[in-house]
């Protein structure tokens, strides 16, 4: 890895205005035919992509991560539904001229993996979901209480609740990814503000709510599903009930790993996730 | 992998009297400071595993195939206990020479797997359990059904019925198997006979109804689980169940396929079964 070009620390934030909204973004990496373009966490921006990741993933592909509506650089009102969140970062993707692309959605980004599949299945190749759920997980009512009792934390107790389990081994890697996150050191991203958080709360929680209109069985695209063994905000069962439903899933769980199974164990994923979309 | 040796092809069957039976094994690759061991499905010889598997691990290591006590080329009495199919298997191991090892176990291989952590911890450094489920996993009072329901189709059919499922894609990566499975035409094993097969066939059964006397939760090493989605003869969601009472287990499931995952995506397996004996 001492060799690789460090993207995360070096990519540039770029904007492009769509439907007068200004979107950042960071695109880096190998040339290749079909980008990986990723789908960020409830508050995530682009600086809580994992630079292990990122650039594992940028030494075979273009990566492209950014601030969905809303959130961080971009500007514009966060919608507080998954499937208008989808819409609008589909119009973000076209604005680049991109005709079809991998997806990488963490949590929420997971989330709209699914829409994004179902809705426009021809600008899809293959999706890898982290940490996320099912249309209709009842345990995404409990999302609200969750994150206030996340709030009551410090930051980086707080950074470690929600993404690491209460272990020693798993919380001394929840450091370490905190490192990493804050590694960049310009050009760094604006947090999520209030309001953009609200409206993404909102849109989480009716995830458990919402009648459900995305037929998993229907689709036939390739998928790496990624999932911690003790993740309480999305119920680590409900990536079998996900995988169980997609015709054409692989399906992992990394050991005594929480929402952020990914950060835990980084190396493992990007050798699974490059694997998976340079051969499966 | 064309310029790889094939080494499933052209390692010579070896022997080695141990407790005065003769063992029949196979002994290939990059020699490493670790060797990985297979422990066979139930009738599974020497010529049972899949030369894409045999190949890619070999690539990076020792691999050791062999017949344990009575099956194929191996003399003596097949035990009916999974306890002592382990404990024989570690006399052959030691007579080798070999004081740790890494486990690559397949169905009843993974039930032997789970004996030999348990009682020679030392000995075993990581574990890969293909198509198992924990000691007292009801579902197994019904393999011998199982196989008398496969025993009435044609050898061909039986294969697909108990490796693979009823969806084409998954039937033809069945044939595939086939042919690479009856590729080496020199020095090829016995088939396992009947007093070897009604043996297995007992311990297997009983591994659903023996009183649980290994303790998952206990064991800290590594340990790699894969299943295929739809495997009727150990019910696919044991391996859940397995890699939640394991404390250090990555799982993975593969799609749309049954008892013979790894020969359905064997290059999928290489590479993870690779990475994990590597670097987790």
């Amino acid at each position: 890895m001492s060799t690789q070009i460090n993207y995360a620390a070096e990519a540039a934030t770029q904007y492009i205005e769509v439907n007068g909204n200004n979107y950042a973004y960071r695109q880096f990496g190998k040339k290749s035919g079909i980008p990986v373009i990723g789908f960020q966490h409830f508050t995530g921006t682009l600086d809580n992509w994992d630079p292990i990741i990122l650039n594992g993933l940028a030494a075979e592909r273009e990566v492209i991560i950014f601030d969905n509506t809303g959130v961080g650089n971009s500007s514009g009102e966060t919608p507080n539904k998954v499937a208008d969140m989808t819409h609008e970062a589909v119009a973000f993707i076209k604005a680049l001229g991109i005709s079809q692309f991998d997806v990488l959605g963490f949590s929420l980004g997971g989330f709209i993996a699914q829409y994004l599949v179902q809705d426009y299945p021809d600008l899809v190749r293959k999706l890898i979901i982290v940490g996320a759920a099912p249309q209709g997980s009842k345990v995404l009512e409990e999302f609200p209480q969750l994150i206030g009792k996340a709030m009551q934390k410090t930051p980086i107790e707080r950074f470690l609740f929600i993404f690491f389990t209460p272990s020693e081994v798993s919380r001394s890697k929840g450091m370490a990814t905190l490192q990493r996150l804050y590694a960049r050191t310009v050009d760094r991203d604006q947090e999520a503000n209030e309001k953009a958080i609200m409206a993404q709360m909102k849109a989480i929680t009716e995830w458990g709510t919402d009648p459900v209109t995305i037929d998993l069985a229907s689709i036939k695209h390739p998928v790496l599903i990624i999932q911690g063994s003790d993740d309480e905000m999305m119920d680590s069962d409900n990536s079998y009930l996900l995988f169980k439903q997609l015709p054409n899933a692989v399906l992992s769980y990394y050991p005594d790993s929480a929402h952020g199974s990914f950060y835990q164990y980084p190396e493992l994923f990007v050798n699974q996730a490059s694997d998976f979309l340079n051969n499966f």
